[in-house]
């Protein structure tokens, strides 16, 4: 209850002569809610209360603008967090949130990725490139049949092997006998192949359904595992990652397109709250993300920022071997490469298909991209 | 796995040449996330891919498409059914998730209002008129002063007090603090004024905070609370219908407005994932739901749907007591009434302003809206 602020952007859509009331708007809307002739207390009016602090314009009807919100307001919470700086704001259709700013001792209380990219390179043993990820699909498969799928990633050296987000506790393939199956072919191809895989299963339901399942995942030597935070909910990701004693990759499901600005949430606040790694779709695939989006995010997930470990970026969502090399010069080697469906296409090929995608990860390279020199 | 379907609606903008293979697209992206030609399996081409049952044109570039998903990708889990839903085609901005009709049976894997607009009605006392319902704000105030607030709202004859969706647990005042001290001080207006209203404090965190704010709060009389499930995530909104034994009011926080139509969202899914009462603005207020949104929105939440409970609309966002009348013209009285900062702007003559509320919620009147004959 120090007065302390975090910064928050909003882009807003109105006419000129609306915005400044409009600003104050939100900045009460996210705050008080209420108006301002009603918070007749001081001390909330002086520390708590939402203040704008500028107003930009970058279009006829567009604006961004600078309010300052009160650190005392979100406690440690990342779900309130989430709900301050975009709880109701978010039902108004004319507002889009930006970006945030916050301070160190703030940026402490979440405490961002326990393992981030360091932790993560550490476990797939890699060094000196990027890492390769593969799925396991489709759902509906019997645990039988994505455990051999497993192997034969594991085997042809790609280096984290993911269920694929629609994976769950589901009938065809239930997790504990999902993830029981997979790591053991997993495991079983280190043991011919010299490859150090690592399985990554999906984590989905409740904080406890996903305590369950890390519990019976850890038991069998999982090491990683992958979480959709705005489906579970930001602070069961920020519980996990302060005490599930395993990676977290972030998928993106539901974080929508539009409303908040991928490189703030799937970069900055998914980092904030304990992602280790954090998927994207890259431009140009299936999704209508920008090239200035992925280069948002990326650059969100791995700059320094307040001493927190970086996040990995990992760029997916219907890439292909061949775009590799491209992926490689706009993110450098401090990335993990994604590539689902198209890999499952080669059927038989799956193998040698596979060993192309990790040879064009390891293949030297001189990086041109002035953002890596 | 007999191959048991539910049907998802999603709106598509997009050229008519283009529209039958965006549609397949959608299908399969909401399924087994690969190209048709790389499923192989055949129980899982006719059990489990996505298929597109009907195209109809709205509009020169919009589309409404049907998709039927097969029900056991989705498991008991609320998470993972918005998984399957929308997770990700949310990230494709061309595509708007309209509506699902689901069976019965599936229905019943998530059961729906544990106590509903009944539940509600019993623990309030009240038959025969609609509920009125005011918020404890702003965030930043003590305790002390909080529960001031709440008696006065108490002792005026509002039914239910809720904290606002921005009070969570802060160092301005603590969950325990603040629960114990507005539950004493609704308690103390009960014994002088006849009053029978109940207090709903507002739940954050993980589900594990959840858990600990709810034991604290039952051990203080406490039987609702207030949840946001797009922050919480819906998982934990269904464990917590399913055994926490207090009725749960979904408030709208981070539900956006677009991407999801709202009747379908605040409506459908809140109520079938245990929600037994759902807040949502009414149109003419602070936020841009339509009329029609609204219409839709209580509709969802009241019609009968398989057996399950009917959830309690609370129109709300920036009314105040003159618009009560027209409320009750377009809702009927099976609804609680939820004015906020409107209230508090009455500053000492709030109690005269809460009174005006509760005589407008219960003035006799005849409907005339044919949805209510």
């Amino acid at each position: 209850m120090n007065g302390d602020r975090f910064t928050v952007t909003y882009r807003l859509r109105c006419d000129r002569a609306q915005v400044e009331a409009r600003a104050e708007a939100v900045a009460l809307e996210q705050s008080v809610e209420l108006p301002a002739a009603a918070v007749t207390d001081h001390r909330v009016r002086d520390d708590v209360m939402g203040r704008v602090l500028a107003i930009r314009q970058r279009d006829e009807r567009e604006f961004d603008v600078d309010i300052a919100l009160a650190e005392e307001t979100v406690g440690r919470d990342a779900g309130q967090f989430l709900n301050m700086l975009f709880g109701n704001t978010s039902l108004q259709d004319d507002a889009v949130l930006v970006d945030v700013t916050v301070g160190a001792t703030f940026a402490a209380r979440f405490g961002g990725p326990r393992f981030g990219i360091a932790g993560l390179r550490e476990l797939a043993g890699v060094r000196g490139r990027a890492l390769s990820c593969a799925a396991l699909k489709p759902q509906g498969l019997p645990p039988a049949a994505l455990a051999l799928l497993a192997g034969t990633l594991a085997r042809s050296g790609i280096d984290i092997i993911k269920d694929d987000h629609g994976l769950a506790d589901q009938s065809a393939a239930p997790f504990a006998q999902r993830v029981t199956a997979c790591q053991r072919a997993i495991e079983e191809a280190q043991s011919v192949s010299g490859s150090r895989a690592l399985y990554a299963p999906s984590i989905t339901g409740s904080l406890e359904d996903m305590r369950r399942q890390l519990g019976v995942a850890r038991e069998q030597g999982v090491r990683v595992a992958l979480i959709a935070p705005m489906i579970s909910g930001v602070s069961n990701l920020a519980t996990l990652a302060c005490d599930a004693g395993v990676a977290l990759i972030a998928h993106p499901a539901l974080a929508g397109a539009a409303r908040i600005l991928p490189p703030l949430l799937l970069g900055k606040l998914f980092r904030l709250f304990g992602a280790d790694a954090t998927i994207f779709p890259h431009a140009g695939g299936r999704f209508g993300y920008t090239l200035a989006d992925c280069a948002g995010i990326a650059d969100a997930a791995r700059h320094p920022w307040h001493g927190l470990a970086a996040t990995m970026p990992v760029p997916a969502g219907g890439m292909s071997v061949e775009r590799v090399h491209g992926m490689r010069e706009f993110y450098g080697d401090e990335a993990m490469f994604l590539i689902g469906g198209s890999l499952l296409l080669a059927g038989d090929a799956l193998a040698a298909r596979c060993r192309a995608f990790v040879d064009a990860v390891a293949a030297p390279y001189a990086h041109q991209d002035s953002r890596h020199d």
